[in-house]
């Protein structure tokens, strides 16, 4: 347990990051929106375990919420979130306000075309270009840096990863497992939102997922087919309404013909006014 | 006069300007399309001026240019490009081949909104795009410096300068003013491609210029009469054909009732297909 350094102003994480570079010590950036969990957690100790100073940015990001979305509700929980970040041997909290990381209107929009209107951004338009934007900010502020995203939000690690390297920005970005409930679920600061009811219904993308990993496995490569079968599994949950359920190219998450390669299953479900996301992977370049 | 480095890979530039920073030496940057002239020239001296390691970039951005533009007739002149660089004590030249900036098909843009679609950007659609997505791409290449450009590119500086403050990048943004021939033509690398009667009908664009500047510092505030005044000067060369003539605020570029403070004057004007510009300014906070 230490005591992370909490920094407000894009000035102070200048000059003490640029004191740790100056000792040659590497740097190890989580960028998140707070409400920090055991998923977090998992991305912090990568972190921790890959570099010498580790930097948590905490920052809910009015860019990437639409005007109807939950950005008012979004939970906000700076103190508890210090605690974790202290737990897990965090160096250094940077908090800023949003009048700080935009002191004037961003005209700036920096976007990756497709795979920012496709799937989740479909039904979030304009989420993936904030979180684009506001992600390559951040790492113009921390400067070098490896930075661990989860892969629960695989569609934005994905574009984050293309981002980078189209724009040749000096950082490595690491993906991280999803870490999951017992039963399944996957962990989000979102899922506090859902109902003990919704809940328990929630474990269906799990679910989904595993029966369409069970008929990749059975030797299924029309996307199409997998799509259907992941569909019928969340309609055995009563509340719970589908947006997606997809089976793509990892990379690209656009299906081009039969599945080859490294595949990934893709679910977003709402239940009520909350949507949850989830997915799943698989290499078939060595199966049947 | 010294011999530049001749740099044509990412990682070798990252090597280079790395020993120069680790020797506590600041770095220039005057990103190019080459075919230098005496407006590069004057970037060079000013970043030879202000920092102890001067880049030059040499790229022909096939990004910024749409399908009919002049992409494949741009001059292309790398073994002056080096003379020039040398005689004005340029430490490292960087020229990349198409393939080595765009390794994969680059999928993300970089925008600056509604700036890269008016005026130039009206009738040259993506070109600032293309400009903002390259010179982000730049920048992180080339880290931490202080970045020349030419106020004859007007507004190619606002958007440049909008994006580096909306984006935190580590870079300090110089604009530099306008280098001309005896006759007031600005210099420009497309000059070249003007007929000798189109050359001398050229001077328009800065006769053009004066006519607004006279007019408001005649007192006049109204934005349209003062684009009509200069649209009525182009008008009077005879193979000149006006694209805009307008009196804007000098950062956002739109007007917005009655001139006042700090005004520019833009131009575009065509000769056949050779398209130029050309703007001059002023403050007008303490006049009448």
């Amino acid at each position: 347990m230490t005591t992370p350094t909490l920094l407000r102003t894009v000035e102070d994480l200048g000059t003490v990051l640029g004191s740790a570079r100056a000792e040659g010590r590497s740097v190890g950036f989580v960028p998140t929106m707070g409400a920090l969990h055991a998923g977090h957690r998992s991305l912090m100790q990568r972190a921790a375990d890959e570099n010498d100073c580790v930097v948590v940015s905490v920052f809910v990001n009015p860019l990437q919420f639409a005007a109807h979305e939950d950005l008012d509700r979004y939970p906000r929980e700076l103190e508890q979130d210090l605690v974790v970040c202290g737990e897990e041997q965090v160096d250094i909290v940077f908090a800023p306000s949003v009048n700080e990381m935009y002191p004037s209107p961003i005209l700036t929009t920096v976007s990756v075309s497709p795979l920012h209107r496709i799937l989740d951004g479909a039904s979030r338009p304009g989420h993936f270009d904030g979180v684009a934007t506001v992600v390559a900010k951040l790492f113009s502020m921390v400067g070098p840096c490896r930075a661990y995203f989860g892969e629960k939000d695989w569609q934005q690690l994905a574009i984050i990863s293309r981002m980078t390297t189209d724009l040749s920005l000096p950082v490595t970005v690491r993906g991280c497992p999803t870490v999951r409930e017992p039963d399944g679920l996957a962990l989000s600061s979102r899922n506090v939102y859902l109902t003990d009811e919704q809940r328990t219904q929630a474990t269906v993308l799990r679910r989904a997922l595993d029966a369409g990993l069970e008929l990749l496995a059975a030797g299924m490569r029309d996307p199409e087919a997998v799509g259907v079968r992941m569909a019928e599994v969340v309609r055995t949950a009563s509340d719970a309404e589908l947006d997606y359920a997809v089976a793509v190219p990892a990379d690209t998450l656009q299906a081009d013909g039969d599945l080859s390669g490294v595949v990934r299953l893709l679910l977003a479900v709402r239940f009520g006014t909350t949507r949850l996301i989830d997915n799943d992977g698989v290499d078939l370049s060595n199966g049947s």
